[in-house]
């Protein structure tokens, strides 16, 4: 997103309305939720739920932990575009932002990029970790059932382990309320 | 959705997967409310927040009310094709449908489905109705705040009001549950 004049003014605008609305619905496990539509292989459209995972520091990049082994992950590699419906339930706002999303897998080889990867792995919880030992990928859930999976807290990302870095552009977005 | 044979027997799983979901999940006002992913004119995936408004009798098509001065019916009406992300917050289950949508709006020369407008029409809360005598649309919600627009409960559609007829496609389904 460009930085300076309206356009950043638009943009802590937008921050702080995000900010409040996630404050206000915090006690609500699913405020964290929201629906990605991305375009898929085939062209059609494909939306699904994912889990914010905070913004990336010093911008306003949305980061989203995902599996390698999922289909999104081969769209998205083909057509980098998103768009973000994050609506809360109870203060009936509703968010819509697109932007530009970037892979950050086990095979990129920008080391910063690594370095990001490697934070997000080590700020989810050892549940959330134990997914991507999953055969197979499933919906990201708050709350694990306890399974047969074991892992080590001071291994760092496993290979199915990939985060998208989503950057917002101004132009898209929206908010409405009630 | 072709009928008959696995697919009939698929589309009838879903069916009720999905009733059953509605009816667990029916004391939340938002759990009618899904995620509709589409393409834009511009290539890049748009995703908003709609209301379900029953299925089409006779079918498994969904019927969703809209304003026909939102973006969304150029987009459809160049790309036909969406994707459904409806999610269940506390039962976490997520249901991804992926179809066709119809237009049905004031310029439709079908009569069958000029008829199926007016049902839905009809079928909609007065103060649902009124939302299309706004100057600019907004996004639905369930209970609106009084307002300066009055509407006679026997007129019939407003030439802004639009039902869209989201036909799904088998092989795009997915449901996931905890």
């Amino acid at each position: 997103m460009a930085a300076g004049g309206a356009a950043a003014t638009a943009a802590q605008h937008w921050r702080a309305l995000l900010a409040a609305a996630l404050d206000s619905n915090a006690h609500l496990k699913h405020s964290t939720y929201f629906q990605l539509a991305t375009v898929s292989v085939n062209g059609r459209p494909a939306n699904r739920t994912v889990v914010f995972r905070g913004f990336q520091e010093g911008s306003d990049n949305i980061l989203i932990n995902t599996d390698s082994r999922t289909r999104k992950i081969e769209e998205i590699n083909q057509f980098h575009y998103g768009e973000i419906c994050w609506y809360f339930t109870e203060s009936w706002e509703q968010f819509r932002i697109n932007g530009r999303i970037d892979v950050i897998d086990s095979s990129t080889r920008d080391l910063a990029k690594q370095q990001q990867r490697k934070e997000s792995w080590f700020a989810s919880s050892l549940k959330s970790r134990l997914q991507y030992l999953r055969p197979v990928p499933r919906l990201p859930v708050l709350e694990e059932s306890s399974e047969d999976y074991q892992l080590d807290p001071s291994i760092g990302p496993l290979d199915s382990f990939c985060l998208l870095v989503f950057n917002p552009e101004q132009d898209g977005l929206m908010t409405m309320q009630k």
